[in-house]
Formats: structure tokens, sequence, C-alpha cells
């Protein structure tokens, strides 16, 4: 077997990898490789595949950098060939950058370190070669602050405590009479770098390494672990990213961008990923290393002139302060501008995808560090697919591929109500970092924000600036709004990929965290107050502001309407009430796929003549009971059937167990009981009859209308009563009538009896008549498994997932949050089946039903109703299991309809084969 | 299509359908067809078949008599032209029996009419041809009352109140200072006639009918609507009979046992159907009709005179008096007995089973009536079975098939301790009508039987006689005792059949049911007071008697070796202390399928140890508390290993809900609280935090231990060091740890990481070892559906059938009550599938786990222990489904050992086929 190859060479236009291996050398490496390889400038340098960084977690840092050895020091060669420098070299030193890349990207969540190979002789070489000592020691400075902090794990002590190379800083400047770090001295610089070591080895025992070796190695281990950290954990938890894939590790040619004036680094993106436009936009700072920029410590000027002027306008500066102090880099360096604008059009031309680019002006000279596809909010990513399509970039397929159906919710999101606007007070403005409406009471904690919201309040999380650490309080906000940073920070884009509403660098704001306060418009906010934040203006207003539903209108129109002739399956929405029913139209729901009975008999005088009819000793007294509820059940149907009208509407016959009726507290007995005029104990009596020990497993759905058939032909007369009436009216209706919980022909033959039985009587009462169909819920394990003899009751099968997957797995969705979250944790789960369908083995439950339902009964009809009929990879499956439509609720209708189109441009063969 | 053929003729030698027809004739037409054909003496007459009951339970009496009438008539000319008589015919009047006969024999469910045919005119012929008028009108008599009671219903009012026509009896019978009914005159009987047919016009507003053909038809009808009366219901149930089989209906010409002294009836066994030992016997009447025999009106005599001499014996009846009123049939009519003696062989020959026949003598000539398979005790069964085959008339393989295994139930109930006999007082004594050994209290109605029982008393249900209406009574009860009746009465053979424990016929007993009292031995014994009974001996004992085990030996044994040389698969046994599995053991247990630990961790200080493991809150506390349990367990497990020492025991990790064991009422709490020094408080957020919506499909089995490993490493140490221990003394040891619950390869994966690292850790501490087996329970769906991928971690499985059904129907065993018995009732479940394995459903889910197991590790060790482990139609199934063993409670290890022999007698070549 030929030796596996773990370390992966480019530069000077070369490279061994490209941009299709991103498994092996992540989104980073591979595209440093493609951009080699189409010409584009990047720093030479090499890449350690994702394989080491699975090898190192598993068997340990000696058995990795045992694989990897000999090739890191060709590498090395490599690069100090083509840069004619070397490495550790006491004149012309090599400075290396190590970076993290995985196959996804993970922007800020794992560890960097640039810089590397200095020490205290290189550090005079390079003062010496660059004629630059200040610029030698900052970069001495930044390699020993950033590779203390993660290597050497140089951490503040706490959460409120600052950072220790900060805290030397700001000693040093308080020292010297100076506010700004660029008004620190080589000299300055050169004693920082002393204490920082000192700091060094008081905190960790061991001194800083110098031999640049040794900084390599543990630079590259560090980045490795970094994969392991709890944030990037937490964001692979949020984004689905399988712990197995690893990163990958870049080592690359330092380029500088803080080699004077004529330096610079920045961030671009080929469109706008807040709103789409199609702008080449971005961010530099002139004399700065890349993460400055990041960051938000100094405030980052606008590449081009255009997006220079749209700034200054947003945060009130004025054109002389924005070209003496905020010059566009169209205005500073026209040349490499000019450069840096064809090198973006060449790489979205060449990835036909709006790109996020990371770039470096050493001295003139441009050089491109990174290039991926950008993060965009879900509005962006919309608008830049149907733009690419239009642009005949991407094909229709591709243009509904291109879209994830989970960032639509963003665009489902309530905005401001355009009267509340009109009449609301604005108290500050920043940058429209992510956009969307949201509004919730200030917290100034990333812990708080958590705390707040899991106690059910809406919390916007106030900062100066985010950093990762941040990541859960941001996922638990309604919206972020920070004083620093600009468009590209770190609040911004993490931001824009949770669809959060965010508001960044809004500079007039002023937090006092001690305080807990924050100070806007004149006026102080506490801890608590309420604002509301408009992520597409950056505007910041006074109190809580009134929302409204968006329109389905627009680019997203567009999208739906392309996808809708894509996809197979039709999407339907499970809804209760004829408000649900209008919302899911309006979403463009096909029908209803589950509308649920048991709420009808809540509320009012309904629970009443429920609890009569649960109390009743015999038939008689229930049917006297179910008489009540007769007329107000029809009622509910004809309303939820008439915003249905022309499309199906599937009812599912009353399924909980009759415990859930009645009321369990002494408080609410008592109430029973008066209402009911019988006494206390009586009640108790028959609430402790009704009790079950596993209640999902009890007697409940058919078993129920099995027991008491006056159940079921009180439901069914209501339905059939209801959509005779509206025939009179001229409202088609579709009524299919749905029996829960079926596990055995039958049970469901009993059932279809009855409702047969009813709805003939009904139809010889009212002389009329109406097409209906008659079938059930595969919800219980049994039923798909004998599925075959069941179809030959049924008319339709939906799956009812959600109780599927508790059966098959033998988990209580109740009581599964003691154990689900931390088999997820530990990886026994891959992920919540109550919220992604298990293919594996509940999906097998399901084709195996299909397979033998249409065995018995060739054109039945399928569908999905269990909260997965709503999630893009159990709509994937189910358009590969042959199922004619999924139900979902109704804001989920329209990221079903992408999905159903995606499904089918994925698996253009297996549908046809399945429905022939 | 040929018109289907709903009535088969016999006579005459010559016969339409045969033995083999059961089906479609029911058992007793078939056999009367068979007899015919084999040349025994049958009344001629024909069978309407089964499908007519069917059809006539869904369509109605109509349709079934117009598809029948045609056929029915021409048959009773058949019958006309053999007899030489006419039916309806003043002078020569044919008379006609109708009687039920189903598949499987119901002895006594159903109904039958004698004497049919029989009018004011046709009874003037009869006494005129007969030359007997008190015949001619003891038969009209007996036909009005028996039409009476089963085609025109005329029942006693209640259930204390007597039968009408006995009432009109009693009161002729003091008018006439008489006590016998034999004493009545033929004036006598034709007055009764005129006074029942009035009373019947009286009680039912129409006069009796005069018509043969109309009484024909009536009873016919009659006939197949006691196929769905309430006792005829039951005993389907309780036997298993389903009830779409039907019973058919023979009508044969009647012949007289009553027509004076050279007639008598009488019912005959080929063997002793309570010992099985290879002696013809039976009782008969002279001058009397067959249903006078099984009423136990009459005492009846022996047909042998060895029987005679030893009935004398048991009832304490001199020879003098023997002979005088009760001699043999052998002394009285030794022709007839010759030629009864020559037919009984001639039939358990031509059948190869012990056969129970009912006979008439008509005037010195002898009749079969009906000949069938004895119904005989478990130990009756077992004998005859192993006689046959040594006598040849069977093979080994029809020996085994020939048991019932559910009979051998009554060969492990407990017998009478030795002792404890020697002290008993014998207060009376009857007849060993149906063995075993009955301690309860007495109860002298049926129904006080059903309730004491069911609330947990041990009942012995002491009547005159019993009636078909006792049957639930009897059935509740441990023994029955009766005063009158003999070997054949209708307790006898009913208990016989249950397997219960009976004494029939004494007669020196004194029942007052008014006073809820008995006379026996002087002393008065009331209801609630103890007796005992022995079935064997017919002895009735004062007081309760200490009981033992049965012993293995004998018959038994020779059985059980007999089985295990055809058994495919073991049998294992579920036993959770080393008392159990020493009973296992002795019978014939082949090692511990399941040993359950939670039971190891009640009682005493070890729940102490275990509260505090669920009250830490850390795994150092968790810790500590499993350190206290260690060495209870461990020692737990050295007694169950070592009583099992030299064959495998599978040893379940922990699988309840911690929630069971923690005390839920406040005095309990309060006790916990007090014995670990915490609050009340304390105790009740814990509890109440443990509680679950549905525990069953909650944080149980395996996720217990993986999400607390420290659990699986405690029980996993407790085993292996109480292995290591054993073998240090030389005791072999199989130790198998089996994870419960597992869902999931990974779940599995990392339950057997954390066995293999403490097993290697104990290994290395106490420098041995021993081989054992990692496994998993297959009781959740998807295990079974992800069988393949679990077989790379689980060396074998083990179906937990009983939360596989519970999950596999969506049933929790707990609540099921509410809806199972009704599921049952309504015919939605053939079976109670707790009890009886779901091979359709539950089936297909084992049979997947064993296809995808054994795809992935071809030498997957494969068993199952729940309950249906000990149920031979599930045995069938786990042989079929290629098993290599089952595990049952101790008790059916018998059962299960005789079961699987049948099944692979059963699937000879199926077996062959899966495990190869």
């Amino acid at each position: 077997m030929a030796k596996a190859k773990y370390v992966f060479l480019f530069g000077d236009r070369k490279a061994e990898g490209n941009a299709k291996m991103k498994n092996l050398l992540g989104g980073k490496g591979a595209n440093l490789a493609e951009m080699n390889l189409i010409g584009v400038p990047v720093p030479p340098g090499f890449t350690i595949t994702t394989e080491i960084c699975t090898i190192y977690n598993e068997k340990g840092r000696d058995y990795a950098v045992d694989l990897i050895k000999e090739d890191v020091i060709k590498a090395v060669v490599h690069v100090e060939n083509i840069m004619g420098m070397k490495f550790g070299d006491q004149e012309n030193p090599l400075l290396v950058s190590v970076r993290s890349g995985a196959r996804a990207s993970m922007p800020g969540m794992m560890d960097t370190v640039l810089n590397l190979g200095l020490n205290d002789k290189a550090v005079e070489g390079i003062a010496k070669k660059s004629n630059n000592p200040r610029f030698a020691w900052d970069s001495y400075r930044r390699f020993v602050q950033m590779y203390g902090d993660v290597v050497l794990g140089m951490k503040p002590e706490s959460k409120e405590s600052q950072d220790p190379f900060e805290v030397i800083i700001e000693e040093i400047k308080d020292k010297r009479g100076i506010q700004l770090d660029t008004q620190l001295t080589a000299g300055d610089l050169k004693e920082l770098v002393h204490l920082f070591k000192t700091a060094v080895k008081k905190q960790t025992g061991h001194s800083f390494p110098n031999d640049p070796w040794e900084q390599l190695w543990g630079a590259i281990m560090a980045v490795f672990d970094s994969w392991m950290n709890e944030r990037a954990i937490l964001y692979r938890k949020l984004n689905k990213i399988p712990e197995e894939w690893g990163t990958a590790v870049s080592v690359q040619a330092m380029v500088f961008g803080n080699m004077g004036d004529t330096s610079a680094t920045g961030v671009a993106f080929t469109r706008d990923a807040a709103t789409g436009e199609n702008i080449f936009n971005g961010e530099y700072l002139i004399n700065a290393q890349g993460e400055d920029v990041v960051a938000g410590i100094r405030t980052p000027q606008q590449i081009t002139h255009e997006g220079s002027l749209r700034w200054a306008k947003l945060t009130n500066v004025s054109e002389h302060e924005r070209v003496s102090k905020y010059p566009s880099l169209e205005e500073t360096m026209p040349d490499v501008y000019k450069d840096l604008y064809d090198t973006q059009e060449k790489l979205e031309k060449h990835y036909r995808d709006m790109q996020d680019m990371e770039f470096t002006i050493q001295d003139g000279k441009l050089w491109l560090l990174q290039t991926r596809t950008g993060k965009r909010t879900g509005a962006a990513m919309v608008k830049i697919a149907l733009d690419m399509l239009h642009e005949n970039i991407v094909t229709k397929d591709e243009a509904i591929m291109r879209v994830e159906p989970g960032k639509l919710d963003e665009l489902l999101h309530p905005v401001f109500d355009d009267e509340a606007i009109k009449n609301a007070k604005v108290v500050s403005k920043g940058l429209p970092a992510s956009p969307g409406a949201a509004t919730g009471q200030i917290v100034f904690y990333a812990d708080d924000a958590e705390k707040w919201a899991s106690a059910g309040k809406k919390v916007i999380l106030v900062r100066i600036e985010t950093s990762p650490e941040d990541l859960k309080g941001m996922n638990s906000a309604e919206g972020i709004l920070t004083a620093r940073g600009g468009m590209t920070s770190h609040a911004a884009v993490v931001a824009r990929g949770m669809g959060k509403c965010c508001v960044s660098g809004a500079g007039s704001i002023k937090i006092d965290y001690k305080a807990r306060s924050l100070k806007m418009d004149g006026n102080v906010y506490k801890e608590g107050d309420f604002i509301s934040l408009n992520g597409s203006t950056g505007e910041v207003y006074d109190g809580m502001l009134k929302t409204v539903n968006p329109e389905m209108s627009g680019y997203f129109g567009k999208l739906m309407k392309l996808a809708d002739k894509k996809a197979k399956l039709y999407v339907r929405t499970n809804a209760d009430t004829p408000h649900d029913a209008q919302v899911a139209r309006a979403f463009g729901a096909q029908g209803i796929g589950l509308c649920r009975t048991e709420h009808m008999f809540f509320g009012g005088h309904k629970i009443i003549a429920m609890r009569e009819m649960i109390l009743a000793e015999n038939e008689e007294d229930r049917r006297k009971a179910l008489e009540k509820l007769l007329p107000i059940q029809r009622n509910d149907f004809e309303g939820i059937f008439e915003a249905m009208k022309g499309l199906p509407v599937t009812v599912r016959l009353l399924d909980p167990p009759l415990h859930e009726f009645v009321p369990h507290d002494e408080k609410g007995q008592k109430e029973m009981a008066d209402v009911m005029g019988i006494s206390v104990e009586a009640i108790k009596a028959k609430v402790e009859e009704l009790k079950e020990f596993n209640p999902m497993l009890g007697h409940r759905g058919c078993r129920l209308g099995n027991t008491y058939p006056e159940i079921t032909e009180t439901q069914t007369r209501a339905i059939i009563e209801a959509v005779l009436n509206l025939k009179k009216k001229k409202i088609k209706t579709y009524p299919e009538i749905m029996v829960p919980l079926t596990g055995n022909l039958v049970e469901m033959q009993m059932q279809e009896k009855i409702i047969r039985a009813t709805v003939e009587k009904v139809f010889e009462e009212r002389n009329d008549k109406i097409d209906y169909l008659v079938g059930t819920m595969i919800e219980v394990p049994r039923a798909a498994l004998t599925a075959d003899k069941i179809a030959k009751s049924a008319e339709f099968f939906s799956f009812g997932t959600n109780d599927l997957t508790q059966m098959t797995f033998g988990y209580s969705r109740d009581d599964a949050g003691k154990f689900l979250p931390v088999y997820i944790e530990k990886g026994i789960l891959k992920n919540d089946p109550f919220q992604i369908l298990d293919q594996e083995g509940v999906g097998q439950l399901v084709e195996m039903a299909v397979k033998k339902g249409r065995k018995t009964r060739k054109k039945i009809k399928l569908g999905i109703c269990g909260e997965h009929g709503g999630e893009p990879s159990s709509i994937e499956f189910c358009h590969r299991a042959g199922l004619h439509y999924v139900s979902c609720s109704p804001y989920r209708v329209p990221i079903a309809r992408l999905a159903t189109a995606q499904a089918a441009i994925m698996n253009k063969r297996s549908w046809k084969k399945h429905n022939k």
C-alpha cells in the first residue's frame, strides 16, 4: 500500500490539491490550492490534511507528528525556496501563519497563529532587512501575544477580567501617556515582548519557545486542539457539522499588512452578504494584520468609494472626516484596488458563487490569503441565487440548490409594522449587519442572554464587541447590538450565519458593563429595559415595537414558483384552526395533511361537554354528551374546510387519552364538580381511573374509537355534515377521515365500518353526498410491519413520524430530555431523531410500509404529517421513499416547498422509479 | 361452480364423510361416518356441516335453511329407508336425536335434543309397536322437557330456583307419594307431558310444536345457536378455539337405552382417563338415556367386573349391595359386554389413541353413538403416549406430539407432603375423578368461587353435582368436590379437561345450599372452612395440608428424555436467585437466559445504598454508593453462578428507571430522609425529578449505563469478581453480560467498551481470566431494524419480547387492561400478544433481527427471554426463526422442553435450512 499523503504543497501558481479536495484539505486549504491554479497571488505554503486531525485526536500527538514530520520539513523547504527566505534564519527569516480550515467554514471558532518563526535573533534580521524596526518588533509582539494565547493558554482569569497581555499593554500606554497602539515605539514594543515573555514564564512555568520548529509544532497541534474547544463544539452542534470531519491546518508564508502605510489588510465580498445586491464590498485597515479587521478594535474603512460614502451616511460621518480618517481603498491605493477588483471578479466567476475573501497588501502588492463561499443572510441567499440564474451563471436547478431551506426561516420572521415604525423613536444607528426585526430586553452578558431566554424572556444582547465566547448567548438572543465593529466584525458575520438580527458598530452608544447600563441618545438604559433593532437599516428604537408577518413576494415569491415547478411532492400543512389554515395557504400549502380534532374539545362549554362524555358510565350518557359536542365540532370543521376550499383536508379522529381532558389539580377538580353537579370524590375517582402508567402506549387513538364507537360516529357526522353544509354554499371540499394509532387490520376495519355507516346515514338524511377518503396514520411500528394488510381497509397512509419515532426508539419525547442531550453530545445519536427523521431505523419502517401498502393498494395516497414533514433532509427521504406529500406547520411550508424541489433535483431518477 | 355440499349422509356401513373431515363435519360427525366405514354399529343419520353454522350466524336462519332444506328432506328419507320407519308417522314413527359437534370436543357446552319426532299421535304408535306405553310416554316426557329447555327456552327463573319441569315432576311425585322417577306410571308420564306443554304455553306464549319438521328445524337451529351461548364462548376462550370454526349438527335415528331392563346406555374409555392405565373402563345405566349417565342423577354402574369391584371398595359398598344394586355390564349382559369390548379394541386400534365412547344398548343390541379421542389428565396423557410407544402403536415423534405441553403444567403442580398425609384426617371419600392435590376454603356457588378467587383466596367448589353453568367457577377453584356423579360425570370430565383436582360422587357428604354448609364425617363445615382434596385417591381431608413440589421421575422423566433428543433448541430459565436457578435446573434448564439484577437492589441495606447512588449529585458520590453495592452484588452473583455451574448464565445489567427504587408515599419518603440524614424536601425533589410521563420509554436500560457509566462498571466488576472467585473453587461458569434496551450500534459499543475495559482491569488485578460474552437484548423495534449494525458489537442477541411487544404494538402492558380485553372480545386481536407471541408483527422484527444479525456475525448466539419463551406456539416460532435457545420461568421449563421437541418434529426441514 502506498503511504497516505498527509501534506499538500501550494505556491507559485502550482498546487498538489484543488478546490474539490475540501474534505481532505478543508475549505481554506482547498481554495488556497485552487487560487494558485487559477493564477491568483497567494503566499506559498502547505496544508496538513484533516485525517491527521482525526489521527491526532484518536492516537495522540506523538503518533500524528511521526506520520508527517518528514513531509512538513520538506514542505517548509519548498516554501523557503519560493520565498527565497529561510525558516529560523537570523538574517532573512521566513515567517509563517498557521491556520485552521475545516470542510465547512467555522469562522472564528478555531485558532490561528501569525508571524511564527520569530525569535530574539530573527526579529533583528527582519528589522534590518525591512529597515523598519518598529514593524519587526510589532510583529514579534503580536506573535508572542497570539502564541501565548493560543498555544500556551495565556487566557484571562475570568470572564470579567482582562486579557493578561492587554493589561501589560495598558500599563505601558499609561506609563508613556499614550492612547493608541500605533503610538508605541519600537522600543516600547521590544519592552512589551520582554514583559510578555516574563508573564508567560510566570503564569505557565515555562519559557517562551525560541526554536521556530518548536513554535511550529506547538502551533499545528494547538490548531488541531482547537477543533475540540468548547465554542467549536457548540458551533458544530448548531450547524450540524460532524466531529469526525476534523480540521486541516494550513501553514503559509507570512505577508504583512502592517509594514507601514503602503501595507494593509482586509476582507471583501463579491456581493452584499446582507441584502444579496451585486455590489463588490468590503473593509480594510492600513498598516494592520488580519485579525484587526475582524476583531472590531479599530474602525475599518470601506474598500469601494461608493461603499465608503454609504457608510459615512449611515454612521453620520462627514465627508471631510471620511476622506481624512476613513478613505476607501479605491481612493488610497487605486492600483491595488484595481487588482483586487479584478481578482474578486475572477474568483466569483471561477467559483460561480458569492465569495468572501481575505487579502493583505504588503508594500503595495496584493496577496489573497483566503477565498470561500460567502456566508449570507436568507434574503441575500435567495437574491443571489436568482440573480445568478438571470446572469446565466447558474442553472435553475443550481439556483434552487443554492438556497438552504432552513435559511428561508429568516424571511418568514416578522418585520416591524409600518405604523409602529412611523411613531417609533430612533435612539441610535449602527450598521445593518444582519437583517430582521428584533424586540427584547437588554442584557450585557452572553450567559445572561442564555438564562433569560431559557426563562422565556426575549432579549437583545448588547456588547461593545462580541467574541467567540459569546456564541451561545448570541444564539439565545433575539438580536445583537454592538458599539464597535464593521460589517465583517465577529458579531456581524456570526449573526448573519445564525439568521439573527444584528446592528453593529453603533458608535454613539456607551456601554458600562459594571453598571449593566448603556447610554444612548442621552438616556440611560438599564439591563431589562426594552429596545428594538432593525437589522436591515441599522436603526435602534426605544421600547417594544409591533411586528407583522412578512409577505411572500419579490425574490422569495419567484424562488417558490421556481421550486414548485421542480417539486414532485405536494406540501400540505398541519392546521387545527381556520387561522392556521389561512396562514399556511398564504405560504402556499396545498391542503391540510393533519387537522387534529382534540383542540376542538378545549375551552369553555366544549370542555364541559367533553367531560360529561368522559364521566358517562354508559353508552347512552356518552351519546347525550356527544350530541352537545356535535354542533360545536361541525362548526369548527366548516371553518377549516372553508379556509382550505378546493384542497384536501385530512381530519384525524380523537387521539389523546381521555386523561388529558380532565383537571388534575384540586382546584380544577372542584370547579369541574360544581359545574357537573357531582361530588369532587366522583371526579377524583374518574381522574384516578383514567390515569395511566404510560399514556403514550395506553388507551388512546383508535383504541378509544373502537371501545367507544359513538365517539367515532359523532366526529364523522360532524365532518360530513360540515362538508355537506359547505357544498350547499358551492364550496368545494375534499375530506379525508384519518384513523389514528392503527396497528392491526381488524382495528382499522372496525373504524372504517363505523365511519362508512355513519357517512351513509348522513348522506341519506341530507339526500346529498360527496366524495371522501378513509385512511389511517402509520405511527405504530406494527402498522408499518403489517401495512399490506392495513391497506386493505385504508385508502391513504399518513406517516405520524413523531409517535413512530417514539415507539421505534422506545423514547418518550416528554422524558428523553434526561438522556437525549447526553446521547447527542457523546455521539450515540448524530441528531435529535424528533427533529431529523432517523432514516436508518424509522425510515426502514416508512419504506416498508410504502412498499407493502402499494402492493395491496396500488394507488394508495401516501403522506407524512409528523414534524419531520418540514425538515429538509427528512423531506428528501420522503421523496425517495415515494410519498405524495409532506405536511408541516404553516411557517415551515415555504421551507418544505423548497426542500421538495431540491429533493426532486437530487433524485431525479429514483422518484420516477418509485412512482411508476 | 358445483353447489357446495352441506349435508353428509351415513348409515348401514356406508358414509359420505370420514374421520379426516372434522373441520367440516365436526368431531362427532366425522367419527360417526368413520365408524360406519369400519363396521361399527351406528344408528344411521346425517351431518349438517360447520359451514352452515357460520352462514347461519352471518346471514341468519332463513338464508341457512334455504341452502339445506332440500338436502335435509332427502337425508331424512335416507334414514327412514335404512330404519324402515317414517318421520312423523303415526304407526311407525322415526325418532331422531339432534346433536352438536365442533372440530374440537367441547363436552356439555352445546345443546342436544333427543327423541325428536314425537307428538301426541306418534307416541301412541310407539307405545303400540314397542308394546311398552310407559317407555313411549317416558320418551315423550323427556323430549318435551329437553326440547322445552333447549329450543323453547324453558329455563329456571334464577340460579337458585329449580328447573320448571322438575318442579312439576316433584309435584306429581309428591301427589303419588313416590320418590323415584322410575316409579312413575305411563299415566303419570302422560299427565306430565300435558302439564309440561301447559307450562310451555304459559311461559312462552306459544304452543309446543306438534309438527316433527317444525321440531327438527327448531332443534337444528337451537344447536347452531348454542355455539354462541355464554358457556360455549367461555370454553372456547379457555381452550383457544376460534369462533369461526362453528359447530356441525348431526341428526341420527334414535336408539333407546330406556326400553326396559334389556336396554342400557353408557360411556366407556379404552384406557383410564385419570391415570392413563391401559384398562378398559366406563359406566352405564340400565333403562336410561345417555344424559342420565353424564348428569350424575343416578349412580352409574361400572362396565367391567374388575372396575366394579374397585369402585365398590372406593365407595365402601359391600359386595352384596354391589351385586344386587350396582352389578357390572360384564355381569348383567355378558354378550353385549363382549361386543362392546371388541368394539373398543377395534376403535382404539383404528384411531391409534385412547377413545371416549358413548353407547346405547337397545333391547340387547349394542349401538355406538359416538367415539372421540378421550380427554385425559396430564399424567394420563404422558403415560398413554409412552405406553402406546412401547406397544408400537405410535412412533416416537407421534408420542411426543400426543402430549399437549400446556397439560404438563398439571404434573408440576404440588402434591401433598407425605408426612402431612400421614397425620391428616380423612373426612370423606369419593371417586378419584381428576388427580392432584387441592387445599382451600369451601364455597358452594360457582360465582362465589370466582369472586373469592379473584380476591386472592384459594377455594374448593363443593356441589351436589355440577352443570355447564358452573364452568367459570370450576376454573377459578383449586379443586372440585361433588356429592353425586361418577367418573364420567360433568364434574369429572370437565375437571380432567381443566387439569383441576376433582373428587366426585362423595356420597357421604350432605350439602345444604341454603345454609351454605355441608355435613361430613358427622361435622358441619361452613362456607369458608378449609378442606383438602386428593384427586388421585378420592380422599377428602379436614383443614389445610402441606404440599411439596413433584419429582421429575417416572413417565414424565422418560418423556422429557425423549423430547430432549428431538429438540433443537435449548431451554434456559429466567432466574434471579439461586433458589429459582436450582428449581429450574431440577426441571432440566440448560442455563439462565435472563438473570435480572434489579431485584438485587431491593431490601434492607441494599436499597439504602441504591438510594444513596440515586441521590448522588455527581459521579464521585455515585461511585461511593456503588462501592457499597459491589460486595452485595458480587455475593448474589456467586450464588447464582454456583447454582448454575457448568452452564451459561446471562446477566442483564440494570434495566428499570431509577424512579422504581425511591419511595413514592409520604411515609416512605420520611423514612428515607431519616436514614439518609437529609430533608424530606430533598427526597421529594429527587422523586419528582425522577418522575416520568412514560417510564417505559424513559431513562432506563443502557440509557442509564451510558449516562452513568459507573453503574455498568460496578455491575461488570461484581460479575467478573464473582466468577473469578468461583474459578478458584474449581467451579465452572460461563458468564454472558447482557446490555438492556439497546437501539443503536454506538449505544451498544459504548457499553461494550465500558464492560471490556472493566473486565480487563479485574483480570489484571486478579491475574486471572475467564471467557465471557457481551451481548444485548433486542427489545426496542429499532434494535431489530438495525440488528446488522448492532451485531458488530454484540456477541449474542436475546429477544426481550415483552418490551418488544409493548413498543411494536404501542401497548403499555400496565395500561392495556382498558382495551385489550375488549379487543380480544371483539376479535381485533386473536390472542393477548403478551401471552402468545404476535408472529405477524413482532415476529417479523424477530426474524429480521435474526437474519441481519447472522449476516454480520455468522455465529451470533440467539435466544428469547420474554415470557413467550415458555409458550408452545411461540417456541415453535422461535424454532422456525432459527434461535438457539428459549428461556422461561422455572416451572415452565419442562413445558418448553416438550414444546421444543414438538417444534423440531413439526419443522424438521425448516430448522436445518435456518441453521446452515
